[in-house]
């Protein structure tokens, strides 16, 4: 029954095209009932503030915060939570946290500018955003290392305040995402969630500071609330189910590939993982490891589901045809488990991020490699990049003409205001020609 | 009658805080029916591609293309545009662009990486976007400049193809915007609009392609549409109405102040001129310009109604009164009409774009001076920036972990994987620990 598991292609396939595009379909579906309740939840923080996030958090969260100043996690209660998890787990946040600020500190992107002959200058002025807010999901799926990969971007770009919400359903409060915020240096944490959460930081309350932009993962409510409050504050993206798109050689322990593609599927049922590989024999393999270590898996309920809908294992021609592949599908993850992978990166357009040699299974990177895990997903990469310190960062074009360089410019500005028939452009421009006198 | 013109207002009222909140309110409205309309094509395109758009252009754009061929301009017809319009003209775009091109060069990103003791190399590819679409409005409000400003960082970024799309209402097409089209390298021109245009570029069509991303303004059809394509297209900003706050030190010649508020209120009804000073004198002065000068002006109306509404002379205390003010609003325009400008830079938290100098107008910016005119609006300059090379460029992870490298990584995932209760994350990092008889 190996072959309910996953299925098999082969890009020979006459309808391959078609069954590729029916693989990767996924399309986000809108639920009116949630727009319209998130509708209203953003329309009373807006108007009501503090009042409206209490009497949301009372009924979504199921505990009971006296007043306003009870959903601030105070900084002791941060600190205790530091002391209190395991020393393992602390060391390991820790080392994960320094190799993340590390490669990002890479990402930095300073100010510029030159100036031409005549002394006019341009440029380009880099300033960090002054207050971001952090979502981090509540219960159970909640994630320390999605902390660390929001908030250490906003740092190393200089963000003034960082702002953590983490709703804390029937008051528990995780001391592991607690442990990670303070390692990631951020500034304060309240106990909300859910588009009362989105609202709070989007236009601010007695209590919650009003942030300029706001990242990190949600439901269904989150996402629908950060679509709505859209325009008015920054917004990271909104990420479809996570994916891995693996290209091997033949060559790698198919136990490893088995497992690799296993800890993607793990996520949750909508999650994809795709193999490719020229070698038929390998992927038969590849097949028999998913049948044997499936069972033994903790969650293999959810690896199963994933796999079942949403995986293949596929027969391709020869590296080049993989590749051709993995560009029209622009993975999230993408992992070359093949010799001398980086000889591939320049025919790679895209991908969220590139794990290289059969010693780089993603896992690495969703935790402690450095670079961020959070990725354009759905084939967003074609237009979109790896969370980053350029997200926390925003420019101002610098413009400082010369009496003389305004001049020239001043006679074309004119030529094309006029065209344009925008005359108090042009007439703004002449003011500035030197006249004979002036030169 | 002169103070029916331009509101008056002082930082030192009492209730100033309130009067310039209510000042810069501004809340773009989605209209219900605007919605579905634009649903609507979006799915007819998305269902019957060409015969679609040509039904839709018919109807909208009042012209009869006899086949989908007929929606493409043809090279010749584009080289013929540059040939027919006027020699001053073709050469002020000519200086205009490549002027923009040298400015837009300094964005460009490198990709890096870098190697660490144990040979795991980590590091971020740039590439470029494949396929980029940009939207041209046709009819009266038809801008040669826009055309340069989007189209040029896409080429400098590197962009495969660039895809311009334009509506010719009743078959009428615009040889100066075509000629910027040939002067920034667009590749290819279609004569379609609206929201069928937008739908055409998102999900392609038998004669459209489909693109990574969409750029340039449109109406609220074509607004609307961005909004429906989201997620399954990049996009550019939606823009809110075109602002200016002017600080002056009262030393320039009130007229070109005056001037410089008409070039942006003369754009629409709801641009927006405000002007900061800490001189009442010279606000009497610019204000006794602004009567002088408006009847003589040939979009008096327009100005009018937009310094009424929505424009202000504002008196303050000092510069940094004027700079605080300055970073509440986030300008997309700020012009700094003092001496030595350049000493207030490290100040100014947001603007899209600063203006330095008496020299320095903002239509300089609008056409030639380098910079974008394509700039964050209505406060979004606390979160975003001017449009860029960057907007046309993509960035993958690079990770390429060392068996050494690897070991070390997999002990900390493994420690982090097993707190979030991820297993095949956790076997999938320790595949790669290096047993006793590896190392």
């Amino acid at each position: 029954m190996a072959d309910t598991l996953i299925r098999r292609m082969s890009s020979a396939d006459l309808d391959f095209d078609a069954a590729l595009t029916a693989l990767l379909d996924w399309e986000s579906v809108s639920n009116p009932s949630v727009v319209a309740t998130v509708a209203d939840v953003l329309a009373k923080v807006r108007g009501e503030g503090d009042a409206a996030i209490l009497e949301f958090t009372r009924r979504f969260d199921s505990w009971e915060p006296k007043a306003a100043a009870d959903l601030e996690i105070p900084k002791s209660r941060i600190d205790a939570a530091l002391a209190n998890i395991n020393a393992d787990v602390r060391a390991a946040l820790e080392t994960a946290a320094e190799r993340i600020k590390t490669y990002h500190q890479h990402q930095r992107q300073e100010s510029w500018s030159y100036r031409e002959a005549d002394g006019t200058l341009l440029g380009q002025q880099i300033t960090a955003l002054d207050r971001v807010g952090l979502y981090v999901p509540g219960g159970k799926a909640t994630y320390p290392s999605s902390v660390l990969m929001n908030a250490i971007p906003a740092k190393v770009a200089g963000v003034g305040e960082l702002i953590m919400v983490s709703p804390t359903p029937k008051g528990f409060v995780n001391d592991m995402v607690l442990a990670a915020a303070a390692i990631a240096g951020v500034d304060r944490v309240f106990t909300i969630g859910g588009a009362q959460a989105i609202a709070a930081l989007a236009y601010g309350s007695e209590t919650i500071p009003k942030v300029d932009k706001i990242v990190g993962p949600g439901n269904i409510y989150v996402a629908t609330a950060k679509r709505q409050v859209f325009g008015s504050v920054g917004l990271d993206m909104i990420a479809g189910p996570s994916e891995i798109l693996i290209i091997c050689d033949g060559k790698t322990d198919p136990d490893w590939i088995a497992m690799d593609l296993f800890s993607q599927a793990e996520h949750d049922e909508d999650a994809q993982s795709i193999l490719l590989s020229p070698d038929a024999n390998f992927l038969n393999q590849v097949e028999a490891s998913i049948s044997r270590l499936l069972p033994e898996s903790e969650r293999a309920d959810i690896i199963r589901s994933s796999m079942v809908s949403r995986g293949a294992l596929v027969l391709v021609n020869d590296m080049d045809d993989a590749i051709a592949i993995s560009n029209r599908i622009a993975p999230e993850h993408l992992e070359l488990s093949v010799d001398d992978a980086e000889q591939w990166l320049p025919k790679i357009r895209h991908a969220g991020a590139i794990f290289m040699g059969r010693y780089t299974p993603e896992a690495l990177g969703d935790y402690c490699a450095g670079p961020n895990h959070v990725l354009p997903t759905s084939g967003t990469a074609r237009f979109s990049s790896p969370l980053g310190v350029y997200d926390f960062q925003k420019r101002s074009s610098l413009i400082a003409c010369s009496a003389a360089g305004a001049s020239e410019l001043a006679k074309v500005a004119s030529v094309l205001a006029r065209g344009e028939s925008l005359q108090a452009h042009a007439r703004s421009a002449e003011y500035r020609i030197l006249g004979d006198c002036d030169e």
